[in-house]
């Protein structure tokens, strides 16, 4: 007996290489089997995106639908696929999705995955042998219509969409947590810092709101990016001409999908250019990038305000989550903003790897779509999870170190800032000078000197003229 | 005499430093000296960005307006401070602008260089020499109400803005460069390639007009950036607390920087928020890298098409713009493409560059904006000038080779998969194979197996039937 | 019953945040488990890099023997820990470490992660049970002399060793399969050609011979790269001040697990330096950056040169390892090279992240490291991976297509250089524009207008004198 | 008359394309004229490298003395070319070389610059007219045995060395500026931070050797990646093969080209491999990352380290170098540190523009050599530069604040893990957690707890104690 036989626990196959044993209690076939061959490389499988292989089935499903109703496609068969597909969705045969993340081909052997995996568990629904494909076939009815070439831009498309919106609850609901904060701070009066240096008063709580409200930007962002996930090129084909369609069945079987996903989807106005194009990838890795900046300042501002625990800023406390060092005892570090950050530095890297892929596509076919959406899906989980982690472990439980902060507003030389309309940049240059070499407050020097009466200053320097603009005197006139 | 005293030539100027020596001949002052001797590193002054140099002018008129109008600056000063920024924005004092285009503090040198020109010209203009600060004072009152830190990034965002308007022109006009092509070509029947493998029938029409497209949404796509653009934190001040403002100011400079730009500008809501975040910058960088890979793409596919002359693809000619190698006699080079994939090479750089610069924003400030700035603005300008010449002295003079494309579709493998629907997947892969193997047409094999009668073949591979969606008998029949 | 009290399948520990049930089949402690808690990010646990588990076995069992000798540590308890980290180096119980990848705390939940295990295990050995730490502690014993800040790194540097060793035998490897290419295809005579244009001839041998020389010097590269993994900074401790360590004890520890690595170890000259310092790190990712630019680039060419398989440059012929196309039947497509281009760009991406981490470094650490480690081990493994196949399901069985080789020769235009010295440039120049434009034969037109005779053009072009330097006339009279 | 026609002021020359008039005044004729009208593109010439320049010089030199030596160049062509070649390499004539920075055609038009200038220098000195090549030809003579890709690579390579010399110059400089601070602050007792948490105690003096000790390292990487830039393609002429060139060319011409550089460089054994490998870049673009790293990590920490000035770290005083704020007086801030990691900033964009360039490459040649060169000039430049300020204005002035240092260690909670081999790393923990919320010194609730005496105290926290390994009480007596 040689390698290719079929034996009591397997059934033979057939492709264009020749013919090969499967084992029987797989769903997949000799096209799936060849990749897992070809490609042992990073020991994930593409199940490791159960959203991508949610989006096959429904892709396939739909697919099924609108054949059989341009009458392409039996109603048995219909049926079957359509079955085969449910049970997919419900997470019934993950595990026979086997393909490693990273494959050559352009998506084919996950497609090829796909279309066995289904057209085998409908063959045990019509009641008969997993690979009978006389009966129902992989290519000639579950892909029926379709190609690799517009099934898996459109899967990766749908996955993403799955991914960015979880993400996009879970930044409301960091920003949320920085919310609570910001209202919870906003009449701790301290010193704001340009370039590490103190330079003028305002409330934590605006420093705070504002880490709500880069977030908040940031989900327009996204939700914009989003938008062009929703353009897709089913019905496209091999390269976007629609070869071996119907005239009615691009548009067809994007209602359907958009029906089975509750997504709400476009069929793109060129075909041919939405089969080769990457943009929409490279936008939803741009903002992806772009969230990562904002959770990565958040992040490094957090450790910043929190270091000490008494010779650094120490204006705030990060809650404790675990001992800190195996050899310092009661070092507590600020780990969960590190976590995020380097979650962070993964997305960096991961929008390089997609700009990579993206700008290497040629003619009618980006090959390297399976990188870009390893990196995709990677950044949009780690992101999701990053925010969640830094709400529930670290932002909610944050304290105040009310001695602190104003110790830093009394004693500050950036309060000379404030004179400024009073006294001139020039004199206040002075001050602040005298003030830095000798160690005294601005305001017992400004006194000294008598530039400004007590009663001025102590007016010019209440918290609530500090924090905002205010009308001088004279405009007060003037308007 | 000291290092430090003026002569006949120099006035003497004073900063936190000391008095320094400063050349009669320019209107920059003692600030700017500093920074011009503390920055010598690219040897490229911020005068080579004339749109932030105008941007900076339109700021400091318009905080003069707003100023007088509120009643802290006199109509005098208003006046001359007016009439010197437009002669800058006039491009007249250009050269007055000279600290490099890298250098720290935050922009702060950028804006008392701008301060400083102002001033000294203003004081002329008044009727005093330069350097006469008592009657007008660069910081006092060309800087009244503003800081480096809402002047720079609102300056920042004016001048990509007008990068990218231009870049949106240049964008525009090599679109439609292809758009030609498009047309020209549209009855070039060819072979589609994926995975640089001959796949089915389309038109180089078809092909061009995808190039045409990508550039389309490309161009939506930096639209929207420049949206946020257009929120500005003039009135910010040092951190965004607005100190030293009236309430009123911040809109109202906004909207005479409106009215004085052309552009329609917003106040952002929260000041403080808008003087740290770079995430509007980061967003357009994202926008241009995206624009950079369409273009590489684009690039490379033409180089790909044009590969040859003899043992390539061939089936375009790029128009020769110049001697193609030094020694071997007669060689025509891509030359055109290959700068503008160099361009977008270093857009990729830049990218990263701002990435890294966003990230490193500490608290309420990001100091790291002139390389931001900087990377920006090279994207920019490199990407218009590569749109143009690329449209110029490429595209619009790119021909085809008939012949070649004609005869790549009659000899193709590929075209087996247009039989897929009449003699299926498996029996058209046995064809395939042949075809390879003995190096026939599929035509041929498929007459000799008597799979098809010639008549129905011919339907079947009519030009027409194969490079778009087509009824079959069957559906024609059901629908 | 509280939450944290102990149950008849639960032990109690204690840390810093209070007391906590462990779930007494696990062998890792309370730290740990605060950290799974913790870092639920990327679902992959340290475990998923053995090498790493491994070092971190051996850097304890060689502490544990170092501070024997130094009279810190017992016999009992010496032997206890040693055997414990053997059982571990075996592999037995790698599922016991159980932190995220991407974990904040530079390391310290791995490093406790390993205190724990090791303690219990030794516990157990000892005849205590789990948990009863006042026998035998994780920090106190299994940690004694240590500190995250310097095991980490070290195992760190160990398994990145590990790594690259094996990534290197691949590489090896593959430059042998590009070799033996080399030597099959060594008298093929073919066009070389520099920017897609046929330039001059040379062997498709030759070709093949620049892929494994290429890689022959990346091997130089890494194996410079590993050298400063060597350089390891046990006995630091906290910050490379050595604190709570004997004088004796960083080059005895060094020295111990030199000899149980069988890697010839160095202790940093300068250990404070060496614990901050992620160089080593950064030059590492270069290097592995630099292998990914020689893999991408030779897959590339594999996949021009075989592009086709009829209208593309078509000289070789990759061997088919799957169907290429759900739709199109008998496409074959390059899934191998495209593959490890896939590799390539990811490697890419990481190095950016590695860049990021390691600039993000503070004072005397960087915190960054797990992600740094994520990095490179994805890297190194991928890389590994990718030349086995390229090796194996590519390279292997390349095939030449003798006939498409000569023709692109004889119809060559770029002949013409060859006659350079006969002729002068400027006529050459004259006969490559005649070819081009009539299609004709740069030979045919040489005889056409007489400018050589059919002896002399015979002698220029033969092959031998085509490839290689040539001595001429003059000069073989002249030296 | 027609545009192509000369005119008084200009002389006609020929091309590929035809008959060009070229103005009388330039050295350089119709292909850098062509060159010069294709890439407009960034206003930067390749004169902005004199580097180049000069090598492009140097190598045409040496190609004309080995032309002569093998007999194909008579003597006077040779002198005179030489003395071209000398007076371009005093500096003479750059002005003349006008071609873009960014340029298509794999650096064609750089050589054709080169070949033109030196061509119509030479004709003058032979007492011939400007385009007189009749007497002597760009490409016939200067180009002799040469071809752009074998020139241009060598001539990149040569100006890198170059630019790479300079740099190792300015990192020893900084580093010596370095080495100097941390002698002057050897007896500066501080709290080590990891994390930005206090940790453990060391000196500002060890602290700054670190910076100095990792620039050491750095400059023997870039040394090791100058190596591989001294192996060059001299004799490859157009792919590598030698095609036009004698057998003894190659070694010949690389000898006297060391020999008109001083620098010693070898022929590539695989001048194929060296024609179109871009691995010498990549790696000294690897390495000037590195050295980034260090630079930007080193930034970071002077601006920790010196911030403030009242509530922050503040250690250290970094020399005030200008005025920090338009508006805020007084403020000084780290100016320098922040344009030097602003050069960081760009060289992690500058090494991925590298990477995307050399990935570019394929089959024979790398088209993108021009990109890389730009961006490697930028870096090394532009790294030389921020060394030196650096070094000048900013190390050289830093002071330390030794009150604010003793203080860190005075309050410290970290010296409790000095006291761990004395109390045990769970007792250490419970009085840390104490000091943290009781505000308490760790000393004063160590004896209030009577957990050491006071005499055991004081010894155990003895600040040669803590800086360093100590041989404890137990092992001086067992070795």
């Amino acid at each position: 007996m040689t390698d290719c036989a079929a034996t009591a626990n397997t059934r033979l196959e057939k492709d264009l290489l020749g013919t090969r044993p499967v084992p029987d209690l797989v769903y997949f076939g000799v096209h799936t089997l060849r990749a897992v061959e070809n490609f042992r490389i990073t020991a994930t499988t593409i199940a490791n995106y159960p959203d991508l292989i949610r989006a096959l089935a429904q892709i396939k499903a739909s697919a099924a639908q609108a054949n059989h109703a341009l009458g392409a496609l039996d109603a048995a068969k219909k049926e079957a696929i359509v079955q085969a597909c449910r049970e997919i969705e419900a997470g019934q045969h993950h595990d026979h999705f086997v393909v490693d993340v990273i494959q050559g081909g352009a998506g084919t052997s996950t497609n090829m995955n796909a279309n066995e995996v289904i057209a085998n568990r409908a063959l045990e629904i019509l009641g008969h042998q997993r690979g009978q494909y006389g009966f129902l076939h992989p290519n000639e009815d579950v892909n029926l219509g379709q190609s690799t070439n517009d099934v898996y831009p459109t899967a990766l498309k749908l996955a993403a969409y799955q991914g960015a919106t979880r993400l996009l609850t879970a930044l409301e609901y960091l920003q949320q947590a920085f919310d609570r904060k910001a209202h919870a701070f906003k009449d701790l009066l301290k010193m704001g810092r340009t370039q590490l240096q103190e330079a003028v008063p305002m409330t934590l709580g605006q420093e705070f709101a504002v880490y709500a409200g880069m977030i908040a930007k940031d989900r327009l962002c996204l939700t914009e990016a989003m938008q062009e996930l929703c353009e897709i090129n089913l019905g496209a084909t091999a390269i976007g001409t629609g070869i071996n369609t119907e005239p009615r069945y691009a548009e067809l079987v994007t209602r359907l999908l958009s029906s089975n996903t509750g997504i709400s989807l476009r069929s793109a106005s060129d075909l041919i250019l939405a089969t080769q194009d990457c943009s929409a990838f490279v936008q939803l890795s741009g903002a992806l990038k772009r969230i990562a900046v904002t959770l990565s300042k958040t992040c490094n501002d957090l450790r910043l305000l929190s270091s000490g625990p008494r010779a650094g800023i120490g204006e705030i406390n990060l809650p404790p989550r675990q001992a800190g060092s195996s050899i310092m005892p009661g070092k507590v570090n600020p780990v969960i903003p590190e976590a995020v950050s380097q979650i962070a530095f993964e997305v960096f890297g991961n929008d390089v790897t997609v700009s990579f892929a993206a700008e290497a596509g040629q003619l009618q076919l980006n090959a390297f779509e399976p990188i870009i959406a390893h990196s995709l899906y990677k950044s949009l989980r780690h992101l999701q999870r990053g925010c969640m982690i830094l709400a529930d472990y670290c932002v909610d439980a944050i304290t105040a170190n009310p001695q602190r902060l104003a110790d830093s507003v009394s004693n500050s030389i950036g309060l000379v800032t404030a004179l400024n309309p009073l006294i001139g940049y020039t004199a206040a240059t002075a001050i602040a000078k005298q003030a830095h070499e000798t160690g005294k407050g601005v305001a017992e020097l400004i006194l000294e000197q008598g530039l400004l009466s007590a009663d001025e200053l102590a007016q010019a320097l209440q918290p609530e003229q500090l924090i905002a603009p205010r009308a001088s005197k004279t405009t007060e006139q003037t308007l």
